[in-house]
């Protein structure tokens, strides 16, 4: 697959989420899929993003930075959101936040097979905290 | 420039850090470089990265996953070492810890014209703090 499909793979991967339509996610990503080290089912992956959406209904996947090569993808991805529940153990506050995630991908076969994520925690503790 | 050169220009920017050849900076950084927001001279960039490597005598950036296209790169960069002085504020344990970093880089004219870094301070924490 060229550049050009993989950027738009991963566009549709990220429209996918955004548009909270994660039953069709085993169409954008492996089964089993290595998140951070982690090998987690497709079904595990869907709850773990389920999850995030839960605690932050208006969480919206905005790319800032995408780079494409081969078949790995980097994204800086900015989150302009309002969490109404504990995010990652952190308690909300009713008031919005912003924070980037720096995130890779590696492609196999037009699907994600493993992902490496950092999220600014130190910045979304630091404005909950507020 | 293309992917491969750019590459090559990447490589050889981390081969200065890790053999601390600090006064070449300007061969691979712009002048003024704009690090996570702050504009820096390269002046003032190389005390930053100066700091770095004496809060952490063993500091070397070891490439894990590199993407990168057009005039951008992507970099998850591992680092294997043992501060000896406290980094980014946090006391050294006397141990080595292991972290990584995701960081973006935008080129212009050959040279570094800014950089997006996120650092795992979680994990730097959690393993100082043991």
């Amino acid at each position: 697959m060229g550049v050009v499909d993989l950027e738009g793979r991963y566009r549709g991967y990220l429209a996918c989420l955004n548009e909270r339509r994660l039953d069709d996610l085993p169409e954008f990503v492996h089964d089993p899929v290595v998140h951070n080290d982690r090998t987690l089912s497709v079904v595990e992956f869907q709850e773990l993003l389920r999850r995030d959406a839960t605690e932050i209904p208006d969480l919206y996947y905005a790319v800032e930075l995408l780079v494409v090569q081969g078949e790995r993808v980097a994204c800086r991805i900015r989150f302009d959101c309002t969490p109404t529940a504990s995010f990652r153990g952190i308690p909300p506050s009713g008031r919005p936040i912003s924070f980037v995630e720096h995130v890779f991908y590696s492609y196999r076969d037009g699907r994600i097979a493993e992902i490496w994520s950092l999220i600014d925690m130190d910045a979304v503790r630091e404005q909950l905290s507020r």
